[in-house]
C-alpha cells in the first residue's frame, strides 16, 4: 500500500494552513462558512461531506476529493456510501467523473 | 406565484423525451445509469437527489437544478434539507453558487 | 415552429459584432484563430464544427451550441451526425449534457 | 435602450437577499469573505471587481457578470477598462468567453 | 523517450477496472453508453474519439486526454488529425487549452 | 527550497513551444491575441496578468497558475497583490480555489 493520498492530504493541510496565515481576512470567514455548511443540521455532517466529495469528483478537483473523502470517513461514511457518492458524480459528470471516480476509489482504499 | 420553474420542468421533460427518441442507444443506458445511481442503496434516494442538486448548483446548470430539486422533493426532501444542500454548494462553488443558489431557493418556493 | 434559436443566433451575431468593434486588437486574432482551427485541413470543416458543437454541450454554453450547430449545418452536417455529436457530449458530460443536448436537438429541429 | 440587465440585477439582489434570510449561517461569513476579498488593499476595489467580472465571463455565469460589472462601474471602472477585462477573459476562455463577453459588453452599454 | 503517458494509461485502466468491480450497476450502463456513443454510425469511431479527445482538452482532464487519444490512435487517427482536434479545443478553450494541448501533443509523441 | 514550480514552468514553455511548431496557424494568432489582451492599455500588464492568474485558480488549472503568476511577477506584482488576487479567486471559486490558492501561494514562495 502506497501513501500517495495520505501524503497529498498532508500537503493540502500545509498549503491551506499557509494560505490561512497569508490571507486571514478571507480565510477566517471561509473557515466559518465551511463549518456552517458542513456542520450537523437537518442533514448529518457525514452526508454533507459526501455531498462535497461528490461535487469534487464532478468538477475534477483531486485535492478536493482527498480533503472531503477524509472528512466523510472521519464522520463515519462507509465504503458503500462512498461508492454511491462516486456513482452520483458519474451520473452528473460522465466520463471525466469515471476517471476521477477511479482516483477517488483508490484514495478510499488507502485512506480507510 | 409565477409558474416559471414548473414551465421549465415541463420543457426539460419534453426536450429530454425527444432526445430519448432521437438517440435511444445512448439514452437507454444513460437512463439505467441514472436509476442505478439514484436508486435506494446504502444512501436513500432523497440524499442522492440532494447530492445531484448540489452538484447542479456548483456547476451552474439551471435545468439540472430544477430537474434534481423536483426529484429530491418527490423523495421527501424538506425545505431545511434543500437549503443545506445549497449551502454545501456555496462552500464548494463560492459566488457563482450564491447566485445559482438564489435561483434554486426561488425554484424551491415555487415547486414545493 | 418558434424562432427562438434563430433569434438567439441573430443576437449572438450582433453582440459579437459589437465586441469586434470594441476590442479589435483581441477579436481580429481570435477571428484568425477560429478560421485556422475550423478551416478544412486533415479534417473537414463540418467535422470541426461538430467537434466545437460537442464541446459546447459538454461545457453547457447555449450560445456556443447555437453558433456551432448553425456552422455545422452550413457545412453540410445532417441530422444523424448532429445527434451523434450530442451523444459524444453525453458520454463526456453526463446529465448536464443530457439537458443541454435536449436544447441542442430542439435547436436542430428549428435551424435545419 | 432595454432594461434587461438592470432587471436582472434587481432579480439577483432579491434572490440573494432571500438566500441570506434562509441560510444566514453560511451567507453571513460569505458576505464577510466577499468584503475582505474585494475591499481596498494592495489592489483597489475597482481592480478586484474587474477581476471578479473577468472570472465571471471565463466561467460563463451571466448573473455573476452583471453583479460584478455593476460593482466595478460603481467603483469607477471606465469603458476601456471593462473592455480590457473582457479581453483577458477571452485570452483565458476562448470562444465561450467571446459570446459571454458579447453579453458583458451589452450589459456595459445598458448599465453605464 | 519517457513512458509517462503509457504509465498513466495503465493506471487509468486499473483504476477504472476497479471502479467497474466496485460499482457494476452504474459502470455497466456507462460502458454501454460509451460504446453506443463512440461506435461507428453516421460518423466514424475515429472521429468520435477525436471529438471526446477535444472535449477532454477543453475541460482540462488529463486522464481523459490520454484515454481518448489512445482510442483515437487505435482507430487510425493520424498526427495531423490529432493536432487539428487540439486546435479546435484551443478555439473553444483559450489559454488553458493551450497548456493542456501541449500535454496532449507530448502524449501524442509518446503514444503514437 | 524545491524547484517544483520552476521545473513545471520550464516544461510548460517546452510543451507550448512544441505546440507552436506543430500548429502555427492557430498558435500564431493565439500569441497575438495573448499579447493584445495582456499588453499595457487602460490597465497595466501587471494587473492583466493578475487577472489571468486569478481566473487560473478559479478554473483549477495549475499550469495556467504557474504561467500567469510568473508573468505577473515579471511585471512587478508584489506578494500582497498576488495574495489579493488569490483572495478574489476564493470569493469566486470557494473550496476548490482554496486548495488551488494554496498551490498558488506555494508557487509564489518558490518563484519570487
Amino acid at each position: 500500500m502506497t501513501t500517495r493520498y495520505k501524503d497529498s492530504a498532508t500537503s493540502i493541510d500545509k498549503r491551506v494552513g499557509n494560505l490561512f496565515k497569508a490571507a486571514p481576512a478571507v480565510m477566517t470567514p471561509y473557515s466559518q462558512l465551511m463549518k456552517a455548511a458542513s456542520g450537523k443540521g437537518a442533514l448529518e455532517s457525514k452526508m454533507k461531506e459526501l455531498m462535497a466529495f461528490s461535487i469534487s469528483i464532478a468538477i475534477r478537483c483531486e485535492d478536493c476529493i482527498i480533503f472531503h473523502l477524509r472528512a466523510a470517513l472521519k464522520h463515519g461514511a462507509d465504503r458503500e456510501e462512498v461508492i454511491e457518492a462516486i456513482s452520483v458524480a458519474i451520473e452528473m459528470g460522465g466520463g471525466p467523473s469515471v476517471v476521477y471516480g477511479g482516483r477517488a476509489l483508490e484514495a478510499l482504499e488507502e485512506l480507510s
